[in-house]
């Protein structure tokens, strides 16, 4: 497979990031899990959404690096983390580079820069594209947690899924989400554990309660 | 897209209800959720197995409405619950009926009575149909939680999803499901709780219990 | 497991249906392929749509043995056209009757001799829910390939796929689907072989023809 | 539902954009077909690559209002192309509107100008947005054909899906998708035709042959 | 269908196996279950690894036994349990060993015999491929009750599940099995009623703990 | 992720290599393609098959290195070839044997010796293995053919999809395989070039046909 020739080669490429699976959420159990393509849109809408709350942060460019900061995986396919002891160090970022040059090749005036300050990591608007890479992980581990998946705890104990970029915005959504979650996680284990056997007991719970809102997570 | 012209039209039109998922389970995680036809079926078996129960019912008529019953949905989708606040009040009706005189063109005169006669919802039948698509709404949760989706405890707190058309038979059935619901919830707990611990703690229970049947929800 | 006992075990055990793919589909390569449970609506809708066109039908009882028919699958499994010959004359049959006992049992004496009498096949109304049995497969196939599939043009060639029952009703829709599904091949055909080409030759037909109505099979 | 009330309300309703499905391709028997979610994402790509074509073009604004302009369907659904007969003139837009209303609330000022202009249509960015919203369409019914879907010929002969916006630099991709398109079909159709009938003859053809590139579409 | 004719039959028809799911795990609401396939390579692992631990066991025989034993379904689907006892005794037996023999019919002469020594089960390999049969059921019920299925409890009560063929080797496998999906239950129990609790009232639990790996159970 | 301690470690992980699907059908369209599991399964029937037909051959090691060739994708995923040139050469080999190592570890005494017999590909059994992994991919890309999947046509075009081995039993299998390939696609074209046109000019055709069976692939 070579660099793309027009800009049409790339659009009919890109449809297939749709296909390629978050090998994270793969390899534990989701069924139906996010596609790279929805992972990346969730990322824009992060980033338009917080960068305002952030000073200096030039939110245009920030959204055109989170465009595009995936799409070498439409050649190499989404590594899982586990993959990365197994190569030479900064194998997995040259190789993203070249696909990538190759990928985008109809648009590379453009495009390449915008990918190379997001691996370099030192600009403002990199750091937020890479905390917001995170930050939408874990919102979809609480989102799959809540529907039922019991395997991701694991990825609360990592602090490596939350950098905040030095971003004090970032870091309050992390701490809110993570309260949240937790919060959740206690309405089920009180649900579970009380009422069902009250209701046995008293034959009451029959008519649904009038305690308003669940904690709601959605 | 226009009125079916021969029945043939129709039955093709048809099979493609079966790729309509229920809005309701999408939204809530639930995955290779029921279709809106797979719905449809278990409303007429309700309706035929509770109909007998229920003094003066005319069982068939009940059958046929259900039948029909959501039908519009193979022009309209399934809308979600969400949405209804959104559309002038009526308009869902409206529509619904303009769409089911063009899907059933073809059987018009024997189907839009029916269907009219449901929208009302003043009969026997009619209350017995729309008690049953609750029913059947809440007997598929109760599934779906054994299962393992973890976000549909909010059904049972909505009273709107209990509704008995005025029917003891009906009544019954939703306190007997509810109380099954409980039970299999407290049987989990109960094993989550106290026999792993054990188990760990004695060495035993390495050998199946001769505890019997488990609180078996299927 | 056991006979049901209550009428909610049933209705639980029934919600299973709902994942039972149908076997001869599965096999051919379909994705996604219909249920057990959206086959036997499909049913039951043919039953009705056609019942008045035929003189002597008790419509309402023949929709009862439609609604009925497959249920002994959540027990034996929807068992593939392949495995007849494998087993003894007549054990099938047997199997099935013995399950539905089983599965049925808190409405046994509504349920019991509806399916006796499908299985025997001998009233116009277990004969009309047997060829519409057959008219439901044929129907869904012709949509399969519509959309794609490839493999299914076999069952076309197979007389066992084409009982009428004796009614003309039924033998006139099998007709009228083969002309519908030969047309929608026809069309496909044209269109493969001809615009294309004209299409590079004359550099037109980028804009929409005026041709009307494409051969529309739904 | 409510008005969303913190970013993490919103953040977190908008994952279950993910699991609707585009509900045009559902109808017509895609299996797995795009979410809301990657057709929105495909969206942005076109704007950010078509932008810089077009003179005057606010690229940013334009990807803003391509970020947001689905997000109604969290609380309505992709309502179907079919069901817009059946509502009142403007009720669906009205709705989206309100809907967009309570979705986006947390950050209400920036968003619902963005909506706004969308659904007016009116500036260079919205018409542009409203016609990269058909081209994803139609390039991903292109990659679709390509796949194997046999259902999608329809939308190639509905002049609707081909809005060029005004933009040259949009009806020369138009052009060109088509182009490619039927490039794909004659190649398909070629081979089917002619090379399997010679290979069968002259016994040959079982080497590769040093043809070279096959009609790539990806 | 008649008996494969050359070895390009049988291996175009073993594709198929992999359409072919567990139904054990259908039934129980497992989505994208296992396919009978997948069983299979993992028996045949099972075995390869059990094997030499084992005193006197010809392993490449017991891998032969492995790889060919559920080659039956191909033609006769994947029986669920439930089914058994709608069956005359040693029908499915009969079945199975005649659909085998179809199947398998270009390679008879060394396959046959070792399908008959599965099902007679007296010699050591019948047996340990017998045992690792019902252990690899066991170790994807762990896996996916880890991952959320919450029906599957009852396999660990029933001791036809637990069959050591009278090797320590796999009877030992058998109880760190078990124990392992305790010490996983456990783990989770805890994290669900102690630290959420814990945050919520502390404020702490914000950070990662340091505790260390997760009672990992993948 | 560090290396397996013990079997149980190895099963479990081994349980999730059902679900990486083949990268080479993810990125064609492929639904519900095999998973990696499922390939290695029919690559070791295939040399089951084939071994007896090769002078000098060991069956059983040739399965053994069959069984483990893929287990790598554990750690490193199912790369696609597309990544191929972006990495520096040798470093997937480097990255499989280490993955393999640690996946392997609790028998890595008996399982390293075969993997890196595999990779060094010298030794007649590990040539074999070799040619029956492309070989199983070109079956199964025939049946998705067959299913009607249209993407796939170019994998015949590439020579390095038939490696013989050296061995003419896999050289004639190919050849069969490309034959019955050419056979289906003209069967699948006479019959939509000619039949419908004949059926829909001379109403016939309403009936099967004698003609026997059809061009079976299956």
């Amino acid at each position: 497979m070579k660099a793309n020739h027009s800009l049409l080669d790339l659009l009919l490429e890109a449809q297939t990031l749709d296909r390629i699976p978050r090998s994270g959420f793969v390899m534990r159990g989701v069924t139906d899990p996010e596609s790279v393509t929805e992972h990346t849109w969730h990322v824009i809408l992060l980033v338009w959404t917080l960068g305002p709350r952030i000073a200096g942060i030039d939110v245009h460019r920030a959204m055109e690096i989170a465009l595009l900061h995936d799409l070498a995986e439409l050649r190499i396919g989404d590594l899982p983390r586990t993959s990365a002891p197994y190569f030479p160090d900064g194998a997995k970022n040259t190789a993203e580079s070249a696909a990538m040059a190759d990928v985008l090749a109809p648009v590379a005036a453009r495009a390449l820069p915008l990918y190379e300050e997001y691996q370099q990591g030192k600009t403002a608007e990199a750091r937020l594209v890479k905390a917001c890479d995170k930050l939408q992980l874990m919102v979809k581990v609480a989102v799959y947690e809540r529907w039922g998946n019991g395997a991701l705890a694991e990825f609360w104990d990592n602090p490596d899924n939350f950098p905040d970029g030095g971003f004090p915005a970032v870091r309050e959504l992390f701490e809110e989400l993570r309260e949240r979650r937790n919060s959740t996680l206690r309405e089920r284990f009180r649900r579970s554990a009380r009422s069902p056997a009250a209701t046995a007991a008293g034959g009451g719970g029959r008519r649904p309660s009038g305690r308003g809102a669940t904690g709601r997570c959605r």
